[in-house]
């Protein structure tokens, strides 16, 4: 059965949204609560207790399984509460990839979205398109003259890199038995920008037949790269036997120089076009990674194709959200285009 | 005359709430108000005008007095206005360990708490005793074989300090004239996370007959150490004869990753119940100064076991607490606290 | 006509307030209409799209000229308008200090103003005049014992600039052709604090006839500086040949330690009146951007005698506009400054 039939036999006047308890799922039950629905929270093993501790970030229900890969096996308990699940990258990266794309439970966005995310070639072929400026790609590493960054392919959760100055210490450094890719190291400030895409709203920013929104920037924390200098520099801390590492631990609140902008919402609005000609379309949250340089341009070396953990600074709110709605957040942003969807009657548009 | 019997011969329908001028009064005297209660602000000499900026954050009555170490002089002015204090981390040191715990004030919170965090074997009795996971002692210097942080008895306010990268270095700089305790220096990124205890809260995440919450997290912004990057390493300062030095200057807003929440909470919980178990319990608000490793462990450098400065950041409500009550303060949740108490007629529970 | 001959033709009922769609238009938009104005934005060639994205931040109608350099050629318009300029510094900048002084549209603040702080020894004359700390100038090249920046003339925008650790790296790095001046190199933790004098208000933090405000605090965040540490320590990036660079790429919002509060007020206090006393005064916001050193000395570097970006964090308050209004920013205050003069009958005193 296809999710569009399943959507069909929904009971539209009581749908339930579902998350999995983590990453950014308070901010999504909070957000949930705000728009008047239900929310069920998806757990392993046990009910987790520390939502007591937030009366309004609390699911109004937990579902509580064995495993995030066996969510298939509960289909019938998501259908009876004519429940859409609202991804976030933690809950993608418990069912693993395959079985998210199997997943027989209606989706918020397009699940379509993570190969493209997730395949670094892929990813540059969609940001480039889109006329994006990526970090260059260095493939003979004699060819290392300015610092890069060594990526051992399915390095994850912010290990598996390092940097090297020169072709001297990438030598050094490299282990040649594991496949790795060589890209420059940006320099510069990084921001995190969170867009929103509608396909439904029909004022605003216009992009394609919807509309395209910022509602907050962030900057990742990460350990032990951003506060390794109150130790010493890198070079330092490597000759103490400490490697710099990029595991995200938090998030801090930015703005970006408002000149930026104009230049923002035109690299959101062809990222989004150019998923609709690739793939059928990115819908709802999505966050470029970005370096600004000291020239004032704004390169990119990722992104993330559904809600970020950075959005969970912004849960009344951000200095951008404010100017569409005060106290908006994704969550919450998530939960009024699903109800826009169902008041319009094109749910199957924003899920699939 | 004890501090029960002083309490019970206050008038319960006309408590007002006092603390010092400084550190997070402007938060604590707007949390007051916020609760329909009176508030009194101590300080030397004259009536800071500051406040006359912050009509919201004003207390309502000033005592001028000649040093915060003679409070117990005004005794019978905080008996007539049915005062409480609320003690903060200057107020407590203005007036020194000694007078605090001869306060003849209905205090919030337990004072006998004082003892157990400023003595350091104390705290790590406390901490490793709720099974916290702290910096490693290292008892003979010749076996410094990774950073370490070197303290100075009774070093304060951020100084007194030193890293050493191994015993060579710390051979140089130390000044074995002074009793010096010699640390792992703790290598991730640092969350100050702001619990409150609540011994009357009857919901929620409960802990013991109470309540535990976490109502926000900051990072601390010491100099010089948090922006010497801008001019160097830690050891090219050091050439440039620059010492690195830890005093706080101001706080930083953050939020940590949801995943670690679980473990949040669980080390708060451990460390109210350790508290019942050595000295009567910790009342209200207390701190855990933590650094996150790139393995996502929390290690505890430090507790501070009343209201921390990094909740000035949130005198509206942060990601943490919007979701308990949006706009809750720290300094409102005291008041909260106290109200309950009087309600219940339980005062004697949470004042000492 | 002068501006006051200007002003006493407006119709003082339908008052719109204007300002360059940059730096900080987002919030004096939302600003002028949360006090129930008519705003006006002032952009180049055609309208930027992005206020589309940000309906509480999009100004009512646009003017779009051909050059911020000829926009007393609109004077016209703008007097049909009963428009008064809000000035920020891309405005500024845009125009050309010459253009901006012989501007013939009531502005908002004392143009004077922007000799004082543009040259940088009028700067020096006013701040230190005010009694304020200053980095040392040092003459001599030869006298170089302590880390220096160095400022080529003219320098803008974050470049222009290098850092010396001793008379050795100034010699090898300095361009003798060009005019520079020799700094101090200030060491601590930079505030950047907002400011607003008010000569209306008649409570408050007096100051001269009026009354001063601290609104928020904010730090910038530079590229390429203030993520260098990433990568290496400024040194290690010279050697790789990667110059440090001070350009402004957003901000990041902060508290300062509390009892620090007397000095900032004092110090905003006597900015003030220098400024009184030197040029007929300041109007609305500034900012003094300052390091506070490890004695908890606050050092001024510069003044910005107008809004800054910075402000655009606090869009919807923040931990110090709250306690005066709770969601205050500085984009509303200067409109409800205008509307506080149009209802005393009083615009020639806050308006040039």
């Amino acid at each position: 059965m296809g999710i569009e039939e399943i959507l069909s036999r929904y009971d539209r006047n009581s749908i339930t949204i579902a998350t999995a308890c983590s990453h950014s799922s308070l901010q999504i039950f909070n957000g949930i609560r705000k728009e008047g629905f239900k929310s069920i929270g998806i757990a392993i093993g046990t009910q987790p207790a520390f939502y007591d501790a937030f009366p309004l970030g609390r699911p109004d229900e937990f579902l509580i399984v064995d495993s995030y890969k066996k969510i298939n096996e509960y289909a019938a308990f998501f259908y009876k509460k004519n429940a859409i699940v609202v991804p976030h990258g933690s809950f993608v990266e418990y069912m693993g990839a395959d079985n998210f794309l199997k997943l027989q439970i209606p989706t918020f966005g397009n699940k379509a979205v993570l190969e493209w995310e997730s395949n670094r070639e892929k990813e540059r072929q969609w940001l480039e398109g889109a006329g994006l400026i990526m970090p260059e790609i260095i493939d003979d590493s004699k060819e290392i003259h300015r610092p890069v960054i060594v990526k051992y392919y399915g390095a994850k959760g912010g290990k598996g890199f390092f940097v090297a100055k020169d072709y001297e210490e990438f030598r050094k450094r490299i282990d040649k038995t594991k496949p790795y890719i060589i890209q420059e190291f940006l320099i510069g400030t990084r921001y995190y920008i969170h867009y929103f895409y509608s396909p439904l709203k029909k004022d605003g920013y216009r992009v394609r037949d919807g509309s395209l929104e910022v509602l907050s920037i962030d900057r990742r924390d990460e350990a032990n790269i951003d506060e390794a200098h109150r130790l010493g520099s890198i070079s330092e801390l490597e000759e103490m036997g400490i490697r710099p590492s990029f595991v995200v631990t938090g998030n801090i609140p930015i703005v970006m120089r408002e000149s930026l902008l104009p230049k923002v919402f035109e690299m959101g609005k062809r990222v989004v076009e150019k998923s609709y000609e690739l793939f059928g379309g990115i819908v709802g949250p999505f966050c470029l990674e970005t370096v600004v340089t000291d020239q004032l341009e704004i390169k990119v070396f990722e992104i993330s194709a559904r809600i970020v953990a950075g959005t969970n600074l912004y849960i009344s709110g951000s200095p951008y959200a404010d100017l569409i709605q005060p106290g908006l957040s994704t969550g919450q942003r998530i939960a009024q285009e699903i109800k826009m969807a169902i008041a319009e009657d094109k749910l199957e548009e924003i899920v699939t």
